[in-house]
């Protein structure tokens, strides 16, 4: 790879310990696999404690006086009630509601904001926002890198390396940690059902030393490097930008409506669109698919779901789940076909038509 | 990979070929080489001719009363004497004269123009830009993907295909071919200094269509399949954004001040800080740098350029020349040290320090 595919602070750690190759995300490298399957990491996760180079979900700083305006503008959520310390998932979506990105929002201070993105250029929009309204903010990529710690041993690990205070932090919230003599944030949050920690460290110069140190105290705990894992995320109902959701979605197909202030208390990108939209009902939904017909190939394109002879859907993300002894997918159905139950087939790109049924989501 | 890394309407024709990986470019797939080597790629796009899908190419349409102003206020190079039907090379600065793309222009129309972008989120920043300012516009990505002929022999090979009227049309100018009875934009240009053509298809579904016209009609000229070449770009001096060029530098440092109108006859975003720059004089420009020590790894992180023990810049791009059988390289040079001839010290990521020169672009 290219310089144009930016490392991480921790990329010469990945490599050392097996990295079997790497997708990309907001033009940064994300290790895609260590142990010799999805599924053998898969299990790890469930059980024990993973270290994942998260690096690639950049930050967009925001800040300055009409820097809390601007986070309003970009978003249907209602963030006014947010305090320091918090973290929010908030939709960003368009002028005709399509998701922009669905980043993780830092409250740093009450004119500070982070955005931690999915994968499109945030930054640039933001930028452009701003430019074009003459906002008084400053919006910048700051040297942050997060690095997750994931699993039902984080906590034990964390608490053992950093000090037992981490146990205290909330769901969604941050506290701080010390690296190196330096104060960093920590969120209890990350892409995976089975909890953890992400650190986002500010300096990459540090990098190397925060994993060692996480790595070598996570000898006790049976750590193993790791990533984002498919089958845990589509098992559990965790969706990706750019799979689930594009700007063809709106944020109530997402089912995402929770987030959603529609009522004018606020005002923001839009929010007329979203209204109407609201009002007419939303005409199709992500939901899970579980389907046969053996071990399927990787979604690269969207599948579709069939009633009979008509197509009510199309499959973004599956897998096979070795748990469930079954293929798992998410899929957007039209709403008189989304009921959990619905027997429907599923055309998948090897050619082979499967037989499956609408399931909700997170898979049991 | 996932529906999140898009396919384009060649994909399945570049796999059935025997691509050998892939790259990313806006969330899209680039293949990376074909031929057992780059180098025997290298060769024959210098002989003959190949195929390109280079969809990644994404276009930013931008529609409207206010169109033409706002492609305007995006870049320093005045648009104001385009005629329809030309492509302009136009770099895109921030605030700070930072370089935002380097995309191609097309003028459509007097209020429709095509970006076609490099590796960046230029349509967000285009809308952001757009809805900050309330302007009357249109942003949006067309159904139009990209394949490039490129090569000696690509005029010949598009002649017999298409007609001898493509013979006339000019560099960086479009013209008109017939696509299973549509009609589409075909531009002398590429990504190559072999000369050649790209055609902008509209219409995904007849991207098989396309690639297999042009492959049968290729065999009389030795067509092969292709991508942008390492090699061939670094003797060619074709930059690269987010190699040679991030938003760390502006467009005098990229050797792009011949397109940027400082004299304030035009206004844009970054004007006042390009202003600066040029007043004050740019501190390092790209360059080339030949250098020895056997074939070099890939330039994945900057390497350092020292003269002594002082660091004068940093190589962006290498790769072994097997024609001039040395090391090529793009490198950022301090001023007091960018003359051609100036002998450096490359230490390439192996850890080799290895000797060389700096040289102009593109090499001989």
């Amino acid at each position: 790879m290219s310089r144009r595919i930016r490392r991480t602070p921790y990329t010469d750690r990945v490599e050392q310990v097996g990295v079997r190759g790497f997708s990309v995300v907001n033009h940064t490298l994300l290790p895609k696999a260590f142990q010799p399957s999805v599924e053998q990491d898969y299990w790890h996760l469930r059980e024990h404690v993973q270290i994942w180079d998260v690096g690639c979900q950049r930050q967009v700083q925001i800040t300055g006086p009409d820097a809390a305006f601007l986070v309003q503008w970009m978003t249907p959520r209602d963030i006014s009630g947010a305090r320091v310390g918090d973290c929010l998932y908030v939709p960003l979506i368009d002028a005709n509601a399509g998701l922009i990105n669905d980043p993780v929002l830092l409250k740093l201070a009450e004119d500070r904001f982070w955005l931690s993105i999915a994968d499109s250029d945030v930054l640039l929009y933001a930028m452009g926002l701003a430019l074009g309204r003459g906002l008084d903010v400053e919006v910048t990529e700051p040297d942050v890198s997060p690095l997750a710690v994931q699993g039902p041993k984080a906590e034990r690990l964390l608490a053992d390396l950093f000090g037992a205070h981490i146990r205290d932090i909330g769901f969604f919230r941050f506290g701080w940690i010390d690296v190196e003599g330096t104060q960093q944030r920590i969120a209890r949050s990350g892409y995976s059902r089975q909890g953890g920690f992400e650190i986002y460290l500010q300096g990459g110069h540090l990098g190397t030393a925060l994993w060692d140190a996480i790595w070598e105290a996570g000898q006790a705990h049976d750590i193993t490097p790791g990533c984002p894992n498919l089958i845990e995320r589509v098992e559990g109902g965790l969706f990706s930008y750019g799979n689930e959701m594009t700007r063809e979605n709106n944020p109530f197909e997402i089912g995402l409506g929770k987030f959603c202030t529609v009522d004018g208390s606020i005002d923001y990108i839009g929010l007329a669109a979203l209204q109407k939209i609201a009002a007419d009902g939303v005409q199709r939904k992500i939901r899970g698919v579980a389907f046969d017909g053996g071990p399927c190939p990787t979604c690269s394109k969207a599948w579709p779901v069939m009633v009979g002879d008509v197509q009510v859907g199309q499959v973004t993300s599956a897998v096979w789940s070795p748990r469930l002894k079954c293929n798992v997918g998410h899929a957007m159905i039209d709403r008189a076909y989304w009921a959990v139950g619905q027997a429907v087939t599923v055309r998948s790109q090897d050619g082979i038509l499967r037989s499956g049924e609408v399931s909700a989501l997170p898979f049991a």
